[in-house]
């Protein structure tokens, strides 16, 4: 079945934030990568895909799995330029590499986002450790469906959140 | 690994809902159980758990995993016997089997509860193939890492939810 | 207009929980009456109108605002009995005073609920300071239009919740 | 008490979106005016006061209420331009009219923002008919709260939003 799946092309980079060399899928194989496609004024990328990303980053570090974000800005370009990107991964916290799609020639759709065939964004698009395309979806992941997709894809987990204890009941104490 | 995993303590139950015979662990060596327990009256439970055990059960069916629940009953007995569960779980549209936990003799933790030392509810179990316990945990578990785990432990996936559109900017549409 | 509204037929009462002596609208005369008809087992009540109930008696306790609660069982009646609906108090926190709707004779609908004509639950009733009844709305109330129009109805605030700072952006400290 | 509000300084504008003639708070004496203060790369704002402000302004259109956004940078002013916040209001949907807050001279604090004592973002300011401050909050704002305080300054309600029917039980019909 993996050898059915198409291989991922190379990201085209304009340039990267939050790493101190560019990234290249070459660069990352034996991993899975999960690629992040998003607008910083899209939001539903705002309020979903992206705390999902910063949540993924956070408890699969070290586990085999990168995650990395491409900026596909294709309408709207003067409001969302590098430097307002920059801010915003600022405000937003967000630590992962962060790619910004180079501008496609003569149309408004960046040159990775076209040559995924990205519908819009968010996209979230997973890579297997052998570079091949194991998902691509357009729209919001669930959090659970998402985790066991990965999970089962490779020994994805390294990590754990702890459990939230709002409305917990403990024996001889009643609940919260 | 597995080796060092303990066994799970066989189920002992009251009674039995949304299964028309009674299930047993032994009798689901080969797939990943995923055990919550639960009371209807515990709020942390109504809020996050039942609906990750619903979800679980939604897109994990005919996955190899198996959810099931269980009334660990612990305090307010009168108030939460099996005629006010079953109410429960036709409203709350709760569709995977559920175990009544047999009562304490002589003190209010149920058998099953005490047996694999829950401290209270929510409390998720997961046991692996083996019939071992790969995983326990009080509180709400996070959905994406609880995936992780789970696809990890296994080929468990077999289904996914549809991406939301919530929010999603389209090329040529724009933002939803 | 107020003498448009209906009159607020009094309350038909088994027991009360939550109050040393019963309590009858015509004692509130003068105060405006959020009146919230409940099902313990109503998965939008205890989801969404529940909660804002119990943010209301906290906000707008002193203010002129009596906030009251009625279980108006209208289905599975052995499933939520008061002893259930005692530890259901208990377990959710709920402080405000809260009435059990007086049985039905011959007919699974309790008097109360018939009395004012509710479709079903979570119902909300607000009764002006003459007696009458200013709003009456069946499902989840969206909780800046109702307070809005509480605030409007009298002179309803005394209270405020503090600002949440999640998120927040201070000058020469950047965002939360 | 009125009479001891401080008086609301003039808003000091640099350009208005969503507006054919520029706005003055002079001009809308006799409303209760709310002024939501932001930055569109503002987590807090983004999530939760916009929305609020949003809601705001559909429930309580042709009431009394006239709801204004003021987009006061005081940090990243480069990422945040009147051509990315154009974009931002047309992404979020923002229809209300909004001020870009006039920059200061030599200071990153734009004008109106220092004249009010604004600490940061979000904040919102509530402005009684006579042009006085009635409330000033930094934060989010809880919903039924800032309805209760705004339904009670004047007749601030002329609308409503329609009730939610998730998870609601009717007679005859069980729980949705």
């Amino acid at each position: 079945m993996t050898s059915e799946r198409p291989l991922a092309p190379e990201l085209q980079v304009q340039r990267w934030f939050n790493t101190p060399t560019p990234i290249t899928l070459a660069g990352l194989r034996g991993k899975i990568v999960v690629l992040h496609a998003f607008q910083m004024l899209c939001p539903g990328c705002v309020a979903h895909s992206i705390p999902q990303a910063k949540k993924l980053h956070e408890i699969a570090r070290g586990g085999g799995v990168q995650v990395l974000g491409i900026h596909t800005v294709f309408e709207h370009h003067e409001a969302m330029t590098p430097v307002s990107l920059e801010a915003f991964l600022h405000e937003y916290r967000i630590a992962f590499p962060v790619a910004v799609d180079a501008p496609g020639e003569g149309r408004p759709i960046p040159k990775t986002m076209a040559d995924y065939g990205m519908r819009g964004t968010p996209t979230t698009i997973v890579i297997d450790p052998a570079g091949r395309i194991a998902r691509h979806s357009f729209g919001a992941e669930d959090d659970l469906a998402f985790g066991l997709f990965l999970g089962d894809l490779a020994a994805a987990r390294s990590g754990a959140l702890p459990a939230a204890e709002a409305g917990i009941c403990k024996i001889d104490e009643g609940c919260a």
